[in-house]
């Protein structure tokens, strides 16, 4: 017994969502036939819509349905001071914590040398030249802690160094409510070796 | 800060699969759009198309693509021997068990007043009648041990039993393989209640 040609056709589509197996793929077509085809029409056009309308900014590289996304085309923001992120998601947590006037810049990946992953496939030398232009005084590296994210971190500070650009990391440590004993060896590690002396 | 209208609408679409939410249906939009943007054009060529073909087997209530299922259409399967199940899952199950020769009849539901699904819905007026035309001569009820697939098996049987149709129900107890403290408590009460003389 297999599934009829279309069944299996729309599982086999969705196992190519993160995070969704061939079961949980199963799951989803089933319902979606039992219950709600309506849905599973909107999802289509939403996906057709999604994919015409939203090209990269023209600046930053975030999602974009104009040549130059919100944040860059807000004239509140301060165009001195550019965080590099490594994805729009980052951008968005970043976001959504209100604490960041500037402008991004995300990578859309990390330098990966095993994926074939180098500078120029993030855009590191356009980024190196528009920093320049726009008379850019910080860059917050706001990459991952990981060995790429480290990696790509590295990268850039060299890069901008050299030009008396001030490069910056997000701080690293115990996260603000979290338990000591709950966070792993490495995070501690770096924890104390990042104190700071506590002013009075 | 808010994503744009035309992602803000498929992270929408998303959520309405079963097991997405809004944080898992942002990482499934944003991969699609950084990484597969081929991938979300099939999917949705893919969910257009199941939508339009697939539709019910006119004989057992299973998705077809025919008039006819393929088991339905079967001239090796046994029609006088018919299963209850409450949906294409189900019976997916029990073809995988490679076990069962006769055919099926898909509920698509269970008796529940509560949710005002009654004999109608389910179409069991017309089931019985077929099952009379077919001369069929055993009726295994495969509905799921809840409340609902109990009382959907007791209506069947009594509606059944009347015609001197044989009614049986598949078995419940602890499954093969299973050990028996990791049994709860109302599947061994049934076992034991259910027990049968082992024959020498």
């Amino acid at each position: 017994m297999r599934f009829t040609p279309a069944l299996q056709e729309l599982i086999d589509a969705l196992c190519c969502l993160p995070g969704v197996g061939p079961r949980s793929a199963q799951r989803m077509s089933l319902h979606l036939l039992e219950r709600d085809r309506e849905a599973a029409k909107i999802l289509a056009d939403a996906l057709v819509n999604a994919m015409d309308k939203i090209q990269h900014c023209g600046r930053c590289r975030n999602f974009s349905e104009q040549e130059l996304c919100e944040i860059c085309s807000d004239s509140k923001r301060d165009k001195s001071l550019v965080c590099v992120v490594e994805s729009p998601a980052h951008l968005m947590a970043i976001e959504s914590s209100g604490s960041f006037r500037g402008v991004y810049y995300v990578l859309m990946g990390q330098l990966s040398p095993i994926e074939g992953i180098g500078p120029a496939e993030l855009g590191l030398d356009r980024f190196h030249q528009q920093i320049l232009a726009d008379e850019v005084s910080e860059v917050v590296l706001a990459t991952n802690p990981t060995v790429e994210g480290e990696a790509t971190a590295w990268y850039l500070t060299d890069l901008l160094a050299a030009d008396g650009i001030t490069v910056s990391r997000i701080a690293h440590g115990v996260p603000l409510g979290g338990e000591l004993d709950y966070v792993d060896g490495s995070t501690l590690a770096h924890a104390l070796s990042s104190r700071q002396v506590v002013q009075r």
